[in-house]
């Protein structure tokens, strides 16, 4: 018997998904799990002839054509390298194990390293779309070298999603941790749409009263014009549910404590390492720490001073936190884009703009409308200086700042924090400000510390005697 | 003739400073450069008989009685590395390097690891104060072996600034890197207040058409009562300064390009690994990133539309900043003080918070009349879950929170960016904010993801079948 092309190792939800995809694709698959019986599970509800199931790493290695691909659905972290250190001695040169977690790029960057003087290649692999996603087809951001890329192409370009023009959304992202270093970003992205998502909901519900059901019908109806996105349509589907055991809405019937699993915070981390200012993403990020700490905000809600929320009028509330919420998410994708193409000098990435957006068209959580223009844009100006910049997004932003600027007038009068929203606006107008008081601050830091300054008349570097 | 009781080594700006300030109090003092000339340029200009020249790093260490107290003043990084490489082989058990620059916590740990395998104490110690504090009395914050700080000790309380009770800005912060930990800390707090001031000062200018000299009377009248700190006096100071060689004020040629030397960036980072938001500290740190983008920043005022600023009143811009001003220091403190307080848990130090503003009120660079209330409030409640519940700053607040607000408004309906005085506002409402938007964000998570959520009216996680 001829043997399987892949191996999926690790059938967890995005795991189990991601094998069946693979299967319904038909390709010969080999599955593997530590726990046998999710092995069996999986076999039996899934099962075909074209399946076979290994209980062991060596039946894993032993059931494999040459070169060898198997790829790790395993959690991030210590389970990654527990599992390549298992794997290989069992392995030979030019098998290729495909990490498809969120690893860490360094990470992948060091094992990279440690499997290649074994001759073992390791394809950094970002695969996003959740569950639906890995069945259906995710959006996958491989990186590492380019042979083992080939090696599995085929298989990723079955499995993945289509864009609408039928572009598989897959392509190689180059060498190193470029792969996981994208869905990284991707992530970061994902985490400030979110929470913009959620700022929205929250104006919506404290200064607009409006209930769930309603606020789903204009979701629904957003996504169906530029914020036409995965996202949004499913907020709107999250808003139109009802909770079966209370027959409340089920939003809120669900604790409001956001948890997190990194990738943004890396993001954050990253852009900070690098010096791009991604202060959207950040935001999100600190937002969901500071959900989690609601006993706290119970306890203070007591006690600090706030204005009470007045209702305002539902419909110019909702026309400005629509153009709110596309210039937040404009702004979400320039900064990762920003921080995308520092890495390209900063890490040594080949990648371009232009295929990152074209991967992310179809089948990963960011998926959107507005993806189709960014990907216009890098097509037309390969190295724009920011997404802000393009044409069309310059002149959505034009017509939409002022109402973007009465949101969070509306926000900050009624006490309601909005800090995506607001800190998207400030990116926005700190980056068209000719001049900031930056000016300022250098001399601050000359006075106490003589740092010195440049000067705006000539060249040169300088310290004040300000005594 | 009897050794020296300490030597300095590195004689850059803060090095010399800090050379001279113990000379200055009679303790017998070794000092050090690299370059020869810059410890005979030391020798001449402040020579004196109990102050030595070096001129190896063996003649360092014979000079010097025992156990050895080795200050290290050069930069933080690779140096400090050289520096104790070369000075190992040559100290004996119970000698003492006190490492008095910006060092990463976690390189002072590892240091102190290290040396300790021989016998070397190592105290991570900041010291904030700039050049003027260094050799007037600068803030010390000294963490280590026990045994290192008592051995330094009346040095350290001799050289440190007093504050208005006497009590000298020095004291044991605890074991391992809480010194480097408390000062990063420190300046990331530096970071926020600063870019606060500068956001006043570009409102004052954009909004207020108010020249520098003027704003310099509106910042020494804020710096004698609530606002009163060293940063604020020293804006009042620099806006008053006249450029010599075009009669401008200084503020106008300085280019707004703000530098940065890491510590901002790490206080953040270590905030989001830890789970503690300072969105305030953060967003400074984005600020100083974008200023960096000058050209970008000129190229993007021809094309991104804003409006144009209008004129306000320059009597109620003044009240409505003042009052921003003094809320978004608060806030800065609050987000380091939960920083600070999180790393007791997180990393074991034993530092307790009233010491730490007990220490902060002279010296340093965030030195401030609010350190005093700051003193009192941890005085009172030791567990304090968040500064902003301090019944003083509770009530500072509920007095300023709408002006605050205004503020806000004003920077946004003009078209100014004010992302510290903006975020630290969206900080405060979102911790008084009993309910946040986090359910949508756990449902969506949930949704795409199955990341589960937990519930408002039931224990438990999990998971809908949202299908």
């Amino acid at each position: 018997m001829s043997g399987s092309q892949i191996a999926v190792l690790g059938l967890g939800t995005m795991g189990a998904a991601l094998a069946r995809n693979i299967a319904r694709n038909g390709f010969p698959l080999t599955v593997y799990n530590r726990h046998a019986d999710k092995t069996h599970a999986f076999l039996e509800a899934y099962g075909a002839p074209h399946v076979s199931g290994a209980f062991s790493l060596e039946e894993v290695v032993r059931q494999l054509e040459r070169p060898r691909r198997l790829m790790l659905m395993v959690p991030a972290g210590n389970p990654v390298d527990a599992m390549i250190d298992a794997l290989r001695p069992l392995l030979e040169p030019g098998d290729i194990i495909i990490d498809g977690g969120n690893s860490h790029y360094t990470d992948t960057e060091r094992r990279q390293a440690a499997l290649a003087e074994h001759g073992i290649l390791l394809l950094g692999t970002g695969i996003s779309g959740g569950e639906e996603g890995a069945l259906w087809g995710p959006s996958i951001m491989p990186g590492g070298p380019r042979a083992a890329y080939d090696a599995v192409a085929p298989i990723f370009e079955a499995i993945a999603a289509k864009a609408p023009d039928g572009t598989p959304c897959v392509t190689y992202l180059g060498e190193g941790g470029s792969g996981h270093y994208v869905k990284m970003v991707h992530n970061g992205i994902e985490y400030a749409i979110m929470q913009a998502i959620a700022e929205v909901y929250d104006l919506l519900s404290r200064v607009g009263n409006l209930p769930p059901a309603e606020q789903s019908a204009v979701f629904a109806e957003w996504n169906r014009a530029e914020l036409a996105s995965f996202l949004v349509e499913i907020t709107a589907h999250i808003l139109a549910t009802t909770d079966p055991d209370t027959g409340r809405p089920i939003v809120e019937v669900i604790l409001d404590k956001a948890k997190q699993k990194g990738t943004g915070k890396w993001t954050s981390q990253e852009a900070l390492d690098v010096g791009v200012a991604v202060p959207s993403i950040t935001e999100a990020v600190e937002a969901r720490i500071l959900s989690g700490l609601k006993e706290e905000r119970v306890a203070a809600a007591a006690q600090l001073a706030g204005p009470s929320p007045e209702p305002d009028d539902a419909h110019r509330l909702i026309a400005a936190t629509r153009d709110a919420l596309y210039a937040a998410m404009i702004v979400a994708f320039a900064q990762g884009m920003a921080l995308l193409d520092r890495a390209r000098t900063e890490h040594g990435y080949t990648y371009n703009l232009h295929d990152v957006a074209t991967i992310w068209r179809a089948g990963c959580i960011i998926r959107a409308a507005l993806l189709e223009e960014i990907r216009t844009a890098y097509t037309e100006t390969p190295t724009l200086a920011n997404l802000l910049l393009a044409p069309t997004f310059r002149e959505a932003l034009a017509e939409r700042q002022q109402t973007w600027r009465e949101t969070v007038h509306i926000a900050v009068r009624n006490g309601v924090p909005v800090p995506v929203i607001a800190a998207s606006l400030a990116y926005y107008d700190g980056y068209r400000s000719e001049r900031l008081p930056a000016n300022l601050i250098q001399a601050q830091r000359d006075f106490f510390g003589a740092h010195t300054f440049e000067r705006v008349d000539k060249e040169g570097v300088f310290h004040f005697n300000w005594a």
